[in-house]
């Protein structure tokens, strides 16, 4: 399959919410970055988280295998630090090959989950 | 009508939730990628959809007719293999014509349904 | 101030919930596109419905003001024809001038609204 | 870090629900500007909002410090005046600097919270 799409992306809104109403994992708050690896190698990508009044965080590195997909959640980052919960953040993916990014969020605080999603911003 | 739209999109996020609280097909939960064909002849589309721990499923192959729109439902796919419910996947689709892609998530998992959507990722 | 936007515009998706549980216009089911006029005239714009099964409606034509937004809804549209709820459709924007189109749609068909929305696609 | 983004971004959507159900600054409806700057500058960002029937409103002004993030809040500009909540209305930024912007907003009228979000418009 011919590559599809770029090698930098940015998501300005991120937010993990603090509590949910659902059961399982499926229905915890969350937020997550979608990565779509279209090409026939392993993507690598780092992720810089920035916040509102500190420091930036990371690089986060994970690893997506050729045509694969990988629904990655901010909320479990460990490594080199968690996210914090009910914060304001944003984050900045960079790959050494084209990926395509998706940001997405289930909000459960209330009881009937919400949803947001929207391609993230891929830089020219 | 001069066509709109490019050949190749993706779509990173994808998840059919496996669970309804809606009467009848409508409210069903349900993922669909909108395809919009504004050519005065049919367009051929192929989709391939990715997962995160197995290897990609189709193509899968649609027609849409010339000045039509088709909101496909993830769900209805059966050839060559139906996509299982509450399952990471990602996809791409290819197009001999110009066409514009939408991608729309409709949750009602918990008594009052969530939306989701964003314009799916145009290749240049 | 200096123009920004395209003059062409889709938008794959669109579709009005035929019920609704709020109260006044506000709350009432309906989908919209918000069209975004930064020039110093008017934007004379004329917008194509197509359907997933008939020919498309149309043209429908709206005017924006100068350094004004109309968020149109596709509801109040009548001239040459209303479009019916709960019925698949799509759309395309050619206006005189460059704007910025972005979709909506607000659906309280279950007791707790649910709301998505997207910049629309803008032709290059 | 590399730059990310683009200096002209605009959002044609914006609309803050005059009702909210949530307790807290968390869960009161709002609509929210989220900006990236990935630069190692400040970046200032000019705002200007248009309406559907009198003229625009701003400047405003914010400034967003070198490799954070600002999610901003519509309810709460009030320089030169405040946005009245339940009016459509659209917004056009301007920065000096590089930067990425998505629009966001949470709608607790009814009891469940919705989200919508999208990467705005940047202009080319």
């Amino acid at each position: 399959m011919q590559p599809i799409g770029k090698t930098r992306w940015a998501i300005p809104e991120g937010y993990i919410p603090p509590d949910s109403t659902g059961e399982g994992r499926a229905l915890v708050s969350h937020e997550a970055a979608c990565i779509l690896n279209a090409n026939d190698r392993e993507a690598h990508v780092e992720i810089i988280v920035l916040f509102s009044d500190r420091d930036p965080a990371g690089p986060y590195r994970v690893t997506v295998p050729p045509m694969r997909t990988l629904h990655l959640r901010f909320n479990d980052l460990t490594d080199p630090e968690s996210i914090p919960q009910g914060t304001d953040y944003a984050s900045v993916f960079d790959s050494d090959l084209p990926i395509v990014v998706q940001h997405t969020r289930l909000d459960s605080r209330q009881a009937a989950l919400a949803l947001l999603s929207t391609i993230a911003y891929g830089a020219d």
